[in-house]
């Protein structure tokens, strides 16, 4: 038995129309020999609508109903779905996550899944049934209350049913037709990529490319789930979307995979603080607990016993940072003179697995930003990554410059 | 452990206020020392919302599907509700049909209720919780799929809990404050019945007083719950509203409980039929057969082995019953000269347990609508009700000269 999975994020199922477009694509995989499982979420606008009545209703909710509410929207568009498919003469039912069941931890409105047994679907794929609708980002706890999987869930449950359900393949389709080398709205020369890795994708995913939720990248690099983003406002086609897949799938590719860029950075900078074993984790400590996320980190060499020490965090963060820092300063845990905050700078990233066997990629990327006049103000490296942060006012200017120094708009 | 039942309608939760307002009632009575089981419907408009989704997607739809998608609107009510008792510190949460469970046979769309294990929620309010709150109108038939009850299931998830529950009585509210003496629109002498009798609300449903589905009438009197209809728009008090109760609890009633009637009515005449045994079955077997509801039947006087037979229907189903029997003509089945039909007659009512120990209410209403110059068409009687089929243009007058005659403005 050949399962493919296919997930219809909010917008693909919008609307009757687009629910009757979404079903003639399953329909087509069913007649390419597949049994298929879709996974849905609910008609976009929805679920914003379920959170907001919580909200109102109950500023400090009980997460358990919370899921309750929310999920709801999901159990519409799967039921909607099947019918649709009935309609055209393919076997399909419907299944809430209670049905499946797909079990998860009891993390209300973040749960974890812990299990997805098969049998209840299989056997009805035995019998003759098509697909298995299922409404997505929904589960059961084990007190068997309803839970949901947080922001991007239905992802996940998709990935998690190729996982569980050994797919051929996982199809995301979304509003995008792909991953981008970078975004195609400030560099009008990005290219689609036809396949990417999973530690690339991953790497883009946190990055700020907003096509996949990190944490299904993360469970298909886990799970070696062939992973396609693809749009459902396009015509259908094998070599449609992005394949993300393992590094071994892809023959041929750039050293560089993509750029990408996050524009709301801010850098501070602690000047002459007492440098001392255990200063890091002092200043560090607080900044955690005040809900900072610190990003990059880079500490000057010491001089007379007293260094520089610059991060980076969401420019929302700074006046939080702030204030995390001179309380630890009143509180007599670190000493510094000084607070530089600079909430004009931005992250520009050049990712890319070749970049573990090939060297001068970083010398390369120095060169065509200082060649454009872009002063680095932090630099930071990982095995497949090297993020920079700049001065705001040239980040377009920066991701244009290293598309084309990288050569990214040549296929490899 | 009292335990009371409380259900509100559609209207009563349309709008996260109504939530709260119906909240404030649910906290009063648990502040009376009651446990609460309260059984909610949809905001009003969603339940529609979604069968309109059904039908377009599939007109023939398969009923599982229609029923998944159907009772997702009971859901969100029921999560709300429960979050709103939350913030008001009553220890609340919410329940969906399967996790009661609300076990149903598997007719999907129209499911009977087979069983309600009360061992869950007992559990729940032995720990300490003081209202369950469920969502009305589902259960889970034995496959696991998720089934509805049909028009006014929650009335009848709301008799079903309290039967099962032993609950000190079952809290209907809606948009009206109770059952009245006739309707006020028609008759502004009508008034609200402090109680009533099971079987005087029997017939008034069935003779189209829309307060209370038939089907819950039946099973409260079946179980003998305490089914009390009251308004979630007025000030709370221990006499609001009217009980519907066993007819021991009722120490002085009226002969005539109520006056009730159905507009849209009509009469069929079949002229000189041959009278011959079986001719009964001949004439109403494929009137059954063709869907038409027939409510009175009349055989006059045989004279030379003909005889004529008048019954009546609802008036949109005349023309279906004209064709049932020139079918029937034209296969032989039956013989008759004509078959006339009026389509403008109307039902009148009259309803009391009082009745069968009080002779002459028949005398007293043909008197009553003779005065009035109003002609009687077809009279049928049972233990507590006489109907008769009378010109429709007569009704209103009709059902106010039986008010009068009856004095029905006075309580017994």
């Amino acid at each position: 038995m050949s399962i493919l999975v296919m997930k219809f994020g909010g917008t693909s199922v919008a609307t009757l129309d687009r629910i009757a477009r979404a079903a003639k694509r399953v329909a087509v995989e069913v007649a390419n020999g597949h049994n298929v499982i879709v996974i849905v979420s609910a008609m976009s606008g929805k679920t914003n609508e379920l959170v907001g009545w919580v909200n109102e209703t109950s500023p400090l909710y009980d997460a358990r109903e919370y899921d309750a509410v929310v999920s709801s929207g999901e159990n519409v568009t799967a039921g909607l779905m099947a019918l649709r498919l009935q309609e055209m003469d393919v076997p399909a039912r419907s299944w809430q996550g209670w049905q499946v069941p797909l079990k998860t931890n009891s993390a209300h409105s973040s749960a974890r899944i812990e299990e997805i047994p098969p049998e209840n679907i299989l056997a009805k794929f035995d019998e003759g049934m098509k697909v298995a609708v299922v409404a997505g980002f929904q589960g059961i706890s084990p007190e068997g209350r309803i839970t949901t999987l947080g922001r991007g869930g239905s992802d996940t449950t998709a990935v998690a049913f190729a996982a569980a359900f050994e797919a051929v393949r996982c199809d995301i389709y979304t509003d995008v037709d792909g991953v981008y080398t970078t975004d195609p709205r400030i560099c009008d020369k990005a290219r689609k990529l036809d396949r990417i890795a999973f530690e690339e994708m991953l790497e883009l995913a946190s990055l700020g490319a907003k096509v996949l939720q990190t944490r299904s990248v993360e469970l298909a690099m886990r799970y070696k789930v062939k992973l396609r983003v693809l749009s459902s406002f396009e015509e259908m086609s094998d070599d449609a979307g992005t394949l993300v897949c393992d590094e071994e799938d892809i023959m041929e590719s750039n050293v560089v995979a993509g750029v990408a860029y996050s524009r709301d950075e801010a850098k501070m900078t602690l000047i002459s603080v007492a440098d001392r074993p255990g200063i890091a984790a002092a200043i560090f400590g607080p900044l955690a607990e005040a809900g900072v996320n610190v990003d990059m980190i880079v500490q000057n060499i010491s001089e007379d016993g007293r260094t520089d020490m610059t991060f980076s965090c969401p420019v929302d963060q700074v006046a939080r940072a702030e204030e995390a820092m001179r309380k630890a300063q009143d509180a007599g845990e670190i000493s510094y003179h000084e607070l530089i905050s600079d909430k004009d700078v931005a992250k520009v990233s050049v990712v890319g697995i070749g970049m573990r066997s090939h060297a001068g990629v970083a010398a390369k990327m120095f060169d065509a930003l200082s060649s454009e006049g872009v002063n680095i103000k932090v630099i930071t490296t990982s095995e497949i990554k090297i993020s920079v942060l700049i001065d705001r006012k040239y980040m377009e200017l920066a991701v244009q410059a290293l598309h084309d120094c990288f050569e990214l708009e040549k296929a490899a």
